[in-house]
């Protein structure tokens, strides 16, 4: 027997089942392997033998979860530690992989991922293992280097620019001066933030201030930046990054004893709440209105950009065509041809590049003030969130793929 | 010249201009008035004669607004007092709605607006004045009396329930037990927070608790019902109005020193980080997610209701006609019909039986231990949000109407 394994790994993204669903689809065109399980809940699921075999199961009823947001296979945030460390893991997972006669493990996921890839594939080289790991590249925050974007970042954009224009069109209808806030994710890059840069109403943009993590956050200078606009429009539109820090690199809106998750990450929140409380007690407007996104940025799958559940499925569908080339400890990239059409393919590249490495948005993208981005970034962002899926739509909601009773979930 | 002028008030919907659209397009087709003016940031706006002639304008430049959500026509806060405690704003609407030669004003809004209503069309008849009023009911609380719901709650409840529905997917990813809190709006009422049942997967409901304002919130209960329900299951999902109170009155998360609008009402927030704190401070759960929708529910035109979007139209053209019937200090309600199919009319009732009063979420539709609504409310809400509209899509993102040019905003 020949099976391979697919599982998901770290915080959610409407599009990573669309990856899921391309291996499994080009293993029953292409008969690669016998069967393709599922690792459930990620690294953490098959050390506990949680293993569900897909292949067993109706391909229409596993289907929709192309079109079904959210890790569909369970999820898990689990760092790996070098085999030097704890030995006992490896060979824990090995002992499963060949129980199962597992050829390949596909792990679909963002830097922490990629990094267990890399170790899993060094091991497995060490040891003279027959088993090839290959990364599949899964981020809202688009922050993983060398590839030109990753899937989820269109789709997140996409409902980021929705929201900024329609909260837009909310916060303007009062005649006196006011500021609406909206914070998104992006611990330590700006990509989301920036994409709000694609929000336009009659040909102008909607947003009239972003911040990014990339640059020192100053409040004395956001509050001359508000103040100022505020003396040329009475609504001043605002989107801020979660990560923002000032220069001395502590977090804004950071509380005292904030908690930080297991990778030592600070858990972030609140904030645009601190930027109003600013504005407030600054007197620089009377009303400010704020929105936090939130995990709506991850899941609002009826609002997906469809070239990037296109492009996540191709991720998919590509590393099972590569999985057979023996190819191992490589994820699979997108690299853009052109803008004008849009197109892209996807590529190989070793994860030892990516892994525990981070994109930052580009210096060059920013304007010389540091309160918003240049034409550039409009110009990369816009492609990414193209196209409507067609959601099939059940009493008037959308009717996704929850498969808990097969998955145990 | 016979002009007629519509005016909007009070807090955006997804579908409030389709109602000003209503009266524009039944006007264009049977040319009961020789303009249609607009109030630009309703009474406020009148009152300083920042008014426009709809009519002047190419009805393709405006009947985009059908499908923008918000305030196309801005908007005001703004109390009407009484005649007896300031006549002079009455003279002055009065000679501003004569020097126009305007013989009906559509004023849409909520319970505050159709005070106004109200307050004008006495005026009116006390003086002589021939000027009639016509209420057109607007509001995603969906608590104005008689009518059997508002324009704008079905666009509300199909955002509440699409963002359930992925936000339980979200949270589900994951092994380790997690509390979900999904806040929305809903001051006085519970209606939002209950149109969350209408979110099923694989024909169970999603939501595990809905707590309403009709309810008066126990911390305790809370917790032991959070509690309980995760020795049930891994994922507990909680819809939580933002007008939850202590059976002593005292709105739950307000702080000390909150901060009151115009109208004596108390500026929500912070309940669901209230409730997310107490569930971490009892060591009820290790892992708790809040999500605050805000002002989503009430300008998310991407994922409206075509049936809201249809019923708005047609109480805007249902004012248009009744006004020329010589109604005045009325309002203009829909009523069910039947259930499947779903059908409605509209039909005319005093301003005075609406005015200033609140249609509360049916006790009788909230279980016996007033922590969930009962299968009435699913049957209600359910019709209210069928159908999806065709947005016109350009560059990957809804193409809005916003005439700031025109209207001056």
């Amino acid at each position: 027997m020949k099976n391979c394994i697919v599982a998901q790994s770290g915080g959610p993204t409407s599009v990573i089942n669309a990856s899921a669903i391309g291996i499994l689809e080009s293993n029953i065109n292409s008969h690669y392997y016998d069967n393709v399980y599922a690792g459930i809940n990620g690294i953490q699921g098959i050390l506990n033998k949680h293993i569900v075999n897909l292949s067993d199961i109706n391909y229409d009823e596993v289907k929709g979860l192309k079109y079904t947001p959210s890790s569909g296979l369970g999820s898990c945030r689990y760092k790996l530690k070098s085999f030097e460390e704890n030995n006992e893991e490896y060979i824990k997972i090995f002992e499963i992989l060949e129980e199962y006669e597992i050829k390949t493990f596909f792990y679909i996921g963002g830097n922490d991922s990629q990094d267990t890839v890399h170790k899993f594939s060094i091991y497995a080289n060490k040891h003279n293992k027959d088993v090839k790991f290959i990364g599949i590249p899964k981020t809202i925050d688009n922050d993983l280097p060398i590839m030109d974007h990753t899937p989820g970042f269109g789709s997140a954009a996409k409902l980021i620019a929705t929201s900024v224009l329609e909260n837009f069109l909310d916060a303007s209808v009062y005649s006196p001066k006011g500021v609406f806030i909206l914070e998104t994710m992006g611990r330590d890059t700006g990509w989301l933030a920036a994409s709000a840069c694609i929000a336009t109403i009659n040909g102008n943009p909607v947003v009239d201030f972003i911040y990014l993590p990339e640059i020192a956050f100053s409040p004395d200078k956001f509050i001359e930046d508000v103040a100022k606009k505020l003396t040329q429009k009475n609504h001043v539109f605002v989107v801020v990054s979660e990560g923002i820090r000032t220069k001395e690199g502590k977090f804004i809106g950071e509380a005292e004893g904030t908690s930080h998750d297991k990778f030592g990450h600070t858990q972030l929140g609140g904030v645009c709440g601190f930027l109003k409380n600013l504005i407030l007690n600054t007197n620089t407007a009377e009303k400010v209105r704020v929105l936090e996104l939130s995990t709506l940025q991850r899941c609002s799958m009826h609002c997906a950009s469809q070239t990037d559940i296109d492009e996540a499925f191709e991720v998919g569908k590509s590393a099972a065509q590569y999985s057979i080339h023996g190819v191992s400890g490589n994820m699979i990239g997108i690299r853009r041809l052109s803008n004008a059409p849009y197109t892209s393919e996807t590529f190989a590249l070793e994860t030892s590049k990516v892994a525990n490495k981070i994109k930052y948005f580009p210096k060059e993208w920013i304007n010389e003030e540091g309160n918003n981005v240049t034409r550039d970034a409009y110009e990369y962002t816009l492609p990414l969130i193209m196209g409507e899926p067609k959601i099939t739509i059940e009493n008037g909601l959308p009717k996704y793929t929850f498969l808990d009773e097969a998955f145990k979930l």
